[in-house]
């Protein structure tokens, strides 16, 4: 789909290199700048000889160079592969960029449509957009943290991470779809308007996702509270016990599905019990009937139940491990699951497929996460049309 | 950034709203298409008068007309509407559009270059493609919900919920992405090629954030497990507990950070502990380590302990609620927190703001979530040049 895109990445950790990622996956031309130590996350994580798993998959399709962005030479070399590229994205601390000599004015003198989108903690104005920011922090300060727990005065333990750095990961996707947005008004706009600026933050862009969290508190004075594995507003809705010690989520708040798994339950008392009648009423009285539920499945090993649910037609799913997911045959018929060939590794390594999925127009992980600077000679000699003996010079003075 | 873009939505619920709401924040005409019952957020959450205030934001910006998909002549009128259109985006079961009448055949017959978004559970093709699926369900396959935990065998407690329909919103950031990704694509390929499909699902979009979960279990057959507030792979980073009863969250994970932290701690003693020099020393006792800061985090008030951290540069926050949120200088500086003035109350709603900010475009909120059918006339006589009488004549048909 993006086949034609040029994009320069001056990026490291999660969000910008996800958000390029998406963009490589899509067929674009990423190029990604590196300082000769490497982005941080190629030591992140379980690593084979040295090598980091998931680097395998966060930098596939990308042309990954060096470059010592302090060497004045650097910076030229930046400007040259600017006026070749559609996008620069970066996620420095604000500001840093500019002090690089890579001001947007600089940027934009060399290429007047450059979208710059920039990812930071806080965005790129206010009082707080120097403060120090990690994926955590975006996904605290949107409102996410606080609401990932059990209800208050339950346990009283502490709130508890997503499992992922989910701050960071929305944040990419937010930015490609800013950086296709402005490429589309670029395309659609009049001769000399310029390319427009993208600044994603990742607070705001978890704040985005809080639903009626602002409304209700802005009107009503409520604080959303968190809820454990249930939902404020519908029951049965939860995570449930098995005997095989496994977690099953149910779904099963309508009326007519909560029937039909009191009939699998054999307890028509429920529906009779005013306690569960109306998705009100089980609601107010969602923990009594959670428990209800958990009796009920703690009896059955996981594949049994699974099974009568499915038999009965009700929402349901185990929490999927990474080993349940490698063997989805639905992951596996979209090509979701893919083995992709690795020579840092010498063998496949396994990763996500590429999202969304364009049928006319699939996306395709072309190679593996390079290593570091595998893609300098090839960047400078094909798009600028530097020597090799000048290339050989620049590595000779620490600039590549 | 987005004026001159028109977008039908066939939607429901959260993923295909929440796409169109990200598009008409940044400026497209997003029209809503609703049976004369509403779209069922429109009664989710916490109610003012009958009216959901999560409603207020979820349909902000868009046109709402009211359609009877099973009326013949309703269906011509989308088919009208969409040659007015660019996109289509819509989350019903899949197929369910094409037994409407709608297959990507009619709608292109009309629109050849439309770009189609699909958004579901599992996606349009498959063995598993028909399977009910909420959000809930997204998260657990995507592999999210297992790992969203205490450590196994801490508490042996359910995995929670995030708070919020993750799933939905990730996959409708998703579709955003792709509907402008295919739009691009349109406006620069060959006259004649036809509009790209976007086939959007709950579970993929979050497998895809999955960093080397999948790597990781492939290469090495290490099943990713939750870990509570804390990270895997760094420490100390967790959220730590005060004495008035509130989390704070401290990322103190590199030598140079903990360091600072030990001696705000008036602790020299932890730099010398063997157990805490090195990151590698401090992930294996991180549960050790942590203790250590909670109890001394647990000694001070929030307020005073954040004055402290930012004082020694350590980076850390509140686990905000959406009191926090709504008093947030930097959101409220960056506009990220707005009134906005909603008739149906009469009065502000608290919103969020436009993510991605687009500083020489910033997004605009017009109007906030409409009654049902509020748009019906101006669309129907504005886009199609039905006449008053014949809408009329559609309104005692049950068609609008």
């Amino acid at each position: 789909m993006l086949s034609g895109l040029r994009v320069l990445e001056i990026g490291h950790f999660v969000a910008a290199p996800f958000c390029t990622r998406l963009l490589a996956d899509q067929g674009a031309d990423v190029i990604k700048i590196e300082p000769k130590t490497g982005d941080p996350v190629r030591q992140w994580g379980e690593m084979v000889d040295g090598k980091s798993l998931w680097w395998s998959m966060h930098g596939r399709n990308k042309r990954c160079i060096t470059l010592n962005l302090k060497a004045d030479r650097a910076r030229q070399i930046v400007l040259d592969l600017v006026e070749h590229c559609d996008v620069l994205v970066e996620n420095m601390r604000p500001g840093q960029l500019a002090k690089l000599g890579l001001s947007a004015v600089s940027l934009r003198a060399v290429k007047p449509d450059l979208v710059i989108c920039h990812i930071s903690g806080y965005g790129q104005t206010g009082p707080g957009r120097h403060r120090a920011a990690f994926g955590l922090i975006g996904e605290a300060v949107g409102g996410l943290r606080h609401l990932t727990n059990h209800a208050p005065g339950e346990y009283d333990l502490p709130p508890v991470r997503v499992g992922v750095s989910i701050g960071d990961s929305v944040a990419g996707i937010y930015a490609a779809y800013g950086i296709m947005g402005a490429l589309w008004r670029r395309d659609r706009g009049e001769k000399g308007e310029g390319g427009l600026t993208v600044d994603v933050a990742l607070t705001e862009s978890v704040l985005s996702l809080m639903e009626g969290m602002l409304p209700e508190y802005g009107a009503l004075g409520k604080i959303k509270q968190p809820t454990g594995g249930a939902i404020a507003t519908a029951a049965p809705t939860n995570a449930y016990p098995t005997r095989d010690k496994l977690w099953i989520l149910i779904g099963a708040n309508s009326d007519g599905l909560f029937t039909a798994l009191a009939k699998l339950m054999a307890r028509p008392d429920l529906l009779e019990n005013p306690d569960y009648v109306g998705n009100a009423a089980r609601v107010r009285h969602a923990k009594a009937l959670d428990a209800d539920i958990a009796r009920w499945t703690a009896k059955f090993d996981s594949v049994d139940l699974m099974a009568m649910l499915e038999e009965a037609d009700i929402p349901s799913c185990k929490a999927y491990t990474a080993a349940d997911c490698a063997a989805d045959e639905q992951y596996r018929v979209r090509e979701m699951i893919r083995e992709v060939p690795d020579p840092a590794f010498g063998m496949n390594v396994l990763q996500a497929g590429v999202v969304p999925h364009i049928p006319e127009s699939p996306g395709v992980i072309r190679w593996a996460g390079p290593d570091v600077g595998a893609h300098t000679d090839e960047v400078l000699s094909g798009v600028l049309a530097i020597s090799a003996a000048e290339i050989e010079a620049l590595r000779r003075e620490g600039v590549v």
